[in-house]
């Protein structure tokens, strides 16, 4: 009655049956979203249960599917649970409160994070189908939007209509704040967009995504608003950069450490003199969240696989003048990189 | 060198020294929003440890505040606390991972959430013209909205229309997913926006916010578009609905529960047969979070007093038909129910 999916984190995980709360593994494990509720998984069940509001949505949205739909609250949840003490909950994202409370209740607690963990790296081709989507639309808006953006607008505005674009071609949403930072604003990688106005000559760095049945997109660019003749550094470290960016599509490999595939980036960062302005990691898995595993950063131990999809984001900035990324949302397939991206530029365009 | 505010909430934790790492409470005790970072603070100094992606601009931000920011990571956050054993952290938010690795570090956790929460449930004048700008900017969307509102669009249309105008009015971006419902989508209280297209006569219901300052909006508007003869039932549901939601408006109290305030609105609907049909909560409190305490439902001891924020959401949803929501944010003033919501109808208009 369940997928093998489903039963590969119930044996991984070692418990008599779980218990997910978190919204995000409840739409990961019954591709149900909702703002409530809880999945009650054991060998030869996945049930999902949502009170009165969400009912008969989860009811036809899941007809097809292997998930049972139950309505009720926590005391359903528990119902279904019944005399089963071995209770799997993920210890990354269940609350001290929650766990105190269940233990309380004579459940012995058993960690299935790694089980969840170990099966959401890999992506399905569903999943697959929902980033590249996600990406898609996040691409399509970034080519609608250059020909809107003028002098004077804000970046909240630039923003404002990056993210319509995006919701008009079908997108449920932004998966993280938009930044959208003008000038010296770059320099602060995660710029708060504000009232900052677009100058004739003013860099401008883009870093935003949308959501599209639940998954992710991540998306970075960074172009000059027209050529002042004062940007030739920009132009300079803009190349390496993207240098960085490329060589990471090129060189990682399946069965590579996350730490390997930063170091490629780094390594080629550092040769230019740019190590100390590459201040943060190359990149993070993306999927249900915007930020997830696996880590690719100079302290990461995981070993990148196909099926795994993550950004490949290098920057270099220098405080107070200027600030580079270039990121993609890419996977591995067939053991090297393949990039979601292929309809945006990533050169240092010039409006 | 610390607020009132946050000796307070340092008192009242009988802690050595909080630990917090959850965003919306890092965000609610220093002003500063970021995706990662931790607070320190005692009965003397209240600490924000950020990465060098956050330093600069925090340093910026808090130049004039009672915070001192440190960068740093973790390892930072655990120097700060030195050799202090007792550590308050919010059971409520702490995942059980931290919480144990925490526990293996030597530290005995003591519970804090209670006194966040009491802190958090009474807005400052800050944070009540956070909210107030939220709903203002929502109210003005909704005003500017509905004169574009055209027979075939789509609900992902309306939506993203409704979404592009807070964007440019200064909201940050939504508080929750729009929820905007055509006909009888509406009889699913949390329907997901979709593709459903707009007919002469149709019935409208449409659930929104935004952000500003980190601060939520919520509220709920149903109309007609256009009058097709078809909808008199309708009307005269609507017109319970309107009544019960301006009930509560009238009749709650300051020192009433949640439960006396729910039942005002569900006695009333009860009376008139429609008590199985408001399948929800009467209201939920609105602050950094779209759903925070107090609770307004039948199962509510919070005891309503001056200063906290919360919705006045009554609704009838009859399967397949319709549903008819009636939502404004209001917060406690004066011992009565004040409204943010000044500007827009609640009338069963007709467009």
């Amino acid at each position: 009655m369940i997928t093998d999916k489903m039963r590969k984190i119930y044996e991984d995980s070692g418990a008599d049956v779980l218990l997910i709360e978190t919204d995000f593994l409840r739409k990961y494990l019954t591709g149900f979203s909702s703002t409530d509720g809880y999945v009650v998984l054991d060998g030869k069940y996945c049930m999902l249960v949502v009170d009165a509001r969400y009912f008969e949505a989860a009811k036809k949205a899941l007809r097809a599917s292997r998930v049972h739909v139950v309505e009720g609250s926590y005391r359903k949840a528990l119902e279904l649970i019944g005399e089963r003490k071995r209770l799997g909950v993920p210890f990354a994202h269940i609350t001290l409160s929650c766990a105190e409370s269940l233990r309380q209740s004579g459940f012995e607690l058993v960690d299935c994070t790694s089980a969840l963990r170990t099966a959401m790296l890999i992506k399905s081709e569903e999943e697959i189908a929902g980033i590249a989507k996600a990406c898609e639309i996040a691409e399509d808006a970034f080519n609608l939007l250059l020909p809107e953006i003028k002098e004077g607008m804000t970046e909240t505005e630039v923003a404002a209509v990056l993210e319509y674009v995006m919701r008009t071609l079908g997108a449920s949403g932004v998966s993280f704040d938009t930044i959208c930072a003008f000038g010296e604003n770059a320099s602060v990688p995660h710029h708060e967009t504000g009232r900052r106005k677009l100058k004739f000559g003013d860099p401008v760095l883009i870093d935003f995504g949308c959501k599209y049945n639940g998954y992710c997109s991540d998306i970075t660019r960074t172009f000059l608003f027209g050529d002042d003749g004062q940007h030739e550094e920009f132009k300079k470290i803009h190349a390496m950069v993207l240098m960085a960016h490329e060589l990471v599509k090129e060189r990682v490999k399946a069965g590579m450490t996350g730490r390997e595939a930063d170091g490629i980036a780094r390594k080629y960062l550092a040769s230019k003199g740019l190590g100390d302005a590459f201040t943060h990691s190359l990149g993070h898995g993306v999927g249900l969240r915007i930020h997830e595993a696996p880590t690719l950063s100079p302290r990461s131990d995981e070993i990148l696989a196909d099926g795994m999809v993550f950004s490949d984001e290098p920057g270099v900035y220098v405080e107070g003048k200027y600030g580079i990324r270039i990121e993609d949302t890419v996977m591995m397939q067939g053991g090297r990189v393949r990039t979601f991206m292929s309809k945006t530029s990533r050169q240092a365009l010039i409006l």
